[in-house]
C-alpha cells in the first residue's frame, strides 16, 4: 500500500458524499469520540445530535476534529481530517442555517434527522434531546490508500 | 429510533468482531482523530501505525479514546467506546504481545498488517515507519439504535 496525501477538492468531495463522520472532542486533555451524522458546507460542517457526554465537553471546549472516510479494504481508503471549532447555534438566530442543514442531512439520510431534529423524548434508557451545531473549519486534510498494484 | 445502553459483553462481542476504529488523541486539548485497525484481548486494544501527528500526540498525552461501531443504517447500529492510555511496546520487551496482536489483526486484515508492520519505506508522499502499542482499557461503554418498529 502506498499512502498519498489528497487535494482540498477530493477532500471536499468526500465531504459532500459521505454523511456519517466521527467527531472528537476533548476536555481536560482526555478524548472522546463518537459517530455522527453531518452536511457539509464551504467552511462549516453542521451536526444535529443529542445532548451528551460530546455537547457538554464541546461547551467547555469547543475545539474539535471531524474524521471522515471512505474505507474500500484496508488497503484502498481515503480519510479526510478536520479541525475546527464548535458553535452551538440558538434557534431563532440561526434557523436560516437550520433549515438549509436539515436539508441537506435530509437527502441523505432522512430517518436519522427526524428523531433527533424532530422530536424531543424520553425511551426506555435514553434522553433523546437535539442540539443543532455548527463546526468552524479551521483546517483541512486527507490521505488515501492505494494498494501496490496500481 | 430508541437508543439503549448495550452489555460489556455486547461491546466485546463488537470489539472481537470489527477490526477498524477510529482513534482520538489530544494535544493541548486539541483532539486528533484518525482510522486504525486494532486487535482486542481482555483490558487491551493492540494497534499497529504508521509514525505521524497521532502518535506524536499520544507519547505526550497517553490519554486516548477509541471508538468502533457497526452502522447498519442511521437507525439500526452499536457504537462503544473506550476510553484508555497509550503505551508504546518496544521490542524486545513484548515481542511475544507484539506477535500474538500480528496474529489477530491478519485473520481480518492481512493485507494492513504486512504494510505497516514489516515493511519501512519511503513512498512517493509518506513516510511508513510502523509503531506497535497498547491502550490500556479504562473504560468501555455502548450504545444500540434500533428502529422505531422493533
Amino acid at each position: 500500500m502506498r499512502i498519498v496525501e489528497i487535494s482540498h477538492d477530493e477532500c471536499t468531495h468526500l465531504l459532500n458524499r459521505v454523511s456519517i463522520g466521527r467527531l472528537a472532542s476533548s476536555l481536560d486533555n482526555q478524548p472522546y469520540v463518537v459517530p455522527v451524522c453531518f452536511a457539509y458546507e464551504p467552511n462549516y460542517l453542521y451536526v444535529f445530535s443529542t445532548v451528551g457526554k460530546k455537547i457538554e465537553s464541546m461547551r467547555q471546549n469547543p475545539k474539535v476534529c471531524m474524521q471522515v472516510d471512505d474505507i474500500a479494504s484496508p488497503s484502498n481508503w481515503m480519510s479526510v481530517v478536520v479541525e475546527g471549532n464548535y458553535r452551538e447555534l440558538q434557534e431563532a438566530q440561526y434557523s436560516a442555517e437550520k433549515e438549509r442543514a436539515k436539508e441537506r442531512l435530509s437527502r441523505s439520510s432522512e430517518w436519522w434527522v427526524a428523531p433527533l431534529a424532530q422530536r424531543r423524548e424520553h425511551t426506555s434508557d435514553i434522553l433523546i434531546e437535539p442540539v443543532f451545531f455548527r463546526i468552524d473549519i479551521q483546517s483541512m486534510s486527507g490521505l488515501r490508500g492505494i494498494p501496490e498494484a496500481e
